[in-house]
């Protein structure tokens, strides 16, 4: 599915801070970027890697002032399919090395806690079935509503507390697949049809032999989301990270499906 | 440094289970391993990976039963040297882009909620200065006592506590040097003078464009370190992992300085 | 119903140190102490208090060495009838002012947490149907079993762990009432038929005008139960309380129906 | 000294919800109420409770729409000296039955972990001494800064974030008292000269057989406080509570010294 991706990101850096931007469109497998344009203004000399794994790419730079950046990509996303419930979990020994660091735990993901209560509730499923059935159970139990959590949200708190954004409900997933034995990872991405359109935080396991997708807030279809970054939980994926302060000026975020127009300047 | 380590595991894995060992001397430039035996009684078909980053590497197999695993090494650490206190601290963009991960925060080193205190205890130093700043403190403020803490303990819990053990120490100091934007992570070790002899939590710091290893703890001499994994806190450096449950049948670790004389069978 | 009731403790107070108490059975309206007696070895000279709302006993005592308290009752608790579905939930206004401080959270019952999981589980129930409801949640939902939990679980863990002892399944009890508008108090008792037989905790709540005792175990029948003390959570019940440390020499428990013997010494 | 304070609290209940207010000053010894006047617009019917222990009054009432309520008194506090250096610690056998439930953890002041830091800090002094000397530590060591604490926010937490608001040093002070073995609870309290004028989170220690009132925060003088209520924590304390949402319109608190006029409706 092609789709048109689009970022633009108006932040203060006074005084002078380092900043990280993880914003643009993975080289991930099956994902391509057919045409896309960075701009800022003023312009950055920003220093880029792409880890080898996911194909992220993050732009750095020591940034000053009002610094306008502007992202736009025009992606085939390939095609993308719902989990589907007889993907089959493998045992430690049958997963590829890298893989393995996404079944431990991390900051907002304590997955060593909540071993009893995934085999209470899940215990009869495994593979794509209890993947779908933790999805099943977030939708049912957790609501979406901002203003309940706030950066320092573990899964642990939001298990208590029963609500949160896409990024609680992406650390209340990933939790309950490592406490499953399902290693599974954060991931930012561009999302058509998320409304109101921003950064979306969703995540992905890993099932026969491949990471899969899902979105355990149900607010995106999966068809026509583009993979941008991903890690161990939240603290990995932030679209902006600064040394210091900064101060958002103005941002907005846009993915549309379609191809007919060519990319458009700001 | 010369010195000749030796590990003796003796576990039970009854039922069955998946097992991940880390137990053998990284692959790391600088530490050579002049010979080495791995022994394991009744024989394992182990499938052994080396990471790219660390050459830490994991021996994975289905175990069942009683299984010893031997591993035995003479190994040339080459020259560990103390952490200067004019080591450099870099800025984000002057990072090599893998070592960016360990500025975040990860399960049991919540550095996030600790800049207030760092800067209020740490401000006045950088690089070098800072670490062996931080190092004083921990010396001076958390006691060496086993009982206190347990394998869910974080640095914050410790920061309470004031006592812990190596793992907690190795979490301390990670905590502290992250939120002071210095890249921190969890080393395990054999550690030569270590008493008593155990696999060792220790950390390292990226300073002066290079990683530097310390001992929080201060128990064991920097020249007799071996590295054997790394990671970003003991999620990730565990001498051993179990999908199911295993049980301690008896276990020993040694490390010893000198070559004079060949590898025993155990 | 007529019940023997036994406490035999056996500590070693070295060095010597303040000691708290609370082990007679509470002048509770209802309950009525038949005959008891109190035997300590050798002879302590205990400072004793109750208090004026719920009739609890503490003793107080400097001790020293090893000490014997032998404390035995003959106790008619009176006719305790479980909680009834049709118990009316009182407005803030209509309680008892010394109730009122029931309603809050304390150290190990952050019902502050809870009240979004109390409103989208129990939302359609209240009062005695509502605590019943609250009982059912805890029986399917939370396994009794030991070393789960410590002296410092939280209901927030427990809710997390799904398992934990008496104090624990109190703790939870207490939390989702209060969470609820309930106001709940943790009680301790001697409990007819505990298997096996020791201290037990429980909670009451505030409805129809009067406390209600219920045993989230569900480990011990509600007419069977004697009230020791009581508050806000398992910080004010503690059985045996020191200033310093002391050291367990052995310690029995017993609570038994009928009233045919006279009490025996020890 | 004489004291004038007035509170005006304007809030809207809408939906309809029983409140509770703690705002009149307390009937404690020493302190002496020459006049006070209650006004509430529209009237309304309180109920109106003191509690034996501490004199504190509580109004509470199902109140509707917007509701003002002026409370104005004229107040002699009596003479109020900071705690001396002298003033002894008491153990637990010396201790008022009703004054050792101020020695164990509460919902904000987890006391029972602070054991060890306290000894470590402040193991060579005992008594008044100790408590300034928690006192001193505490402004050596925390910032007061709005906005880093929130209404969860517990002592642990203000430990390691290293600032807070008055209800923060509260319990800050409060933790280390009772893990010293010093009675604490909280106190709400008018502060003359509180700059800006609020109310005022305070607590006292019990020493040399009574309570002495002691500011962590050394915002307002100790002669200018007028206590309201006390309580184990700010839980306790709160000067509106209500059973639904409410919505604040409005509110002043002033406390001036001097007697010259007559109280003035609002």
């Amino acid at each position: 599915m092609k789709i048109r991706v689009r970022a633009d990101l108006v932040y203060r850096f006074d005084p002078p801070t380092d900043a990280i931007y993880k914003i643009q469109v993975a080289h991930w497998p099956g994902q391509t970027v057919i045409e896309e344009r960075l701009v800022t203004n003023p312009p950055q000399d920003f220093h880029e890697d792409e880890d080898a794994d996911f194909g992220a790419r993050t732009l750095r730079a020591r940034l000053s002032g009002e610094v306008a950046v502007t992202y736009e990509a025009l992606v085939d996303n390939g095609t993308l399919m719902g989990l589907p419930p007889g993907a089959t979990q493998h045992d430690w020994n049958d997963l590829p090395a890298e893989v393995l660091t996404y079944l431990w735990p991390s900051r907002y993901c304590p997955s060593d806690q909540f071993g009893r209560f995934a085999e209470r509730q899940f215990g009869d499923t495994a593979g794509g079935e209890r993947v779908l059935a933790i999805l099943g159970w977030i939708t049912e139990n957790i609501d979406y509503e901002a203003g309940v959590s706030d950066s320092e949200t573990t899964a642990s708190r939001t298990f208590i507390d029963r609500a949160g954004v896409c990024r609680d409900f992406t650390h209340m997933g990933i939790t309950l697949c490592r406490a499953s034995g399902i290693p599974a990872r954060a991931v930012s991405a561009f999302a058509h049809q998320l409304n109101p359109p921003d950064f979306h935080a969703i995540f992905e396991v890993w099932l026969s032999n491949g990471w899969w997708l899902v979105d355990p807030t149900g607010l995106a279809p999966i068809e026509g989301l583009v993979r941008i970054a991903c890690g161990r939980d939240a603290a990995d994926i932030a679209f902006l990270s600064t040394q210091g302060t900064c101060e958002l000026v103005r941002q907005s975020i846009t993915a549309v499906a379609g191809d007919a127009d060519s990319l458009k300047a700001a």
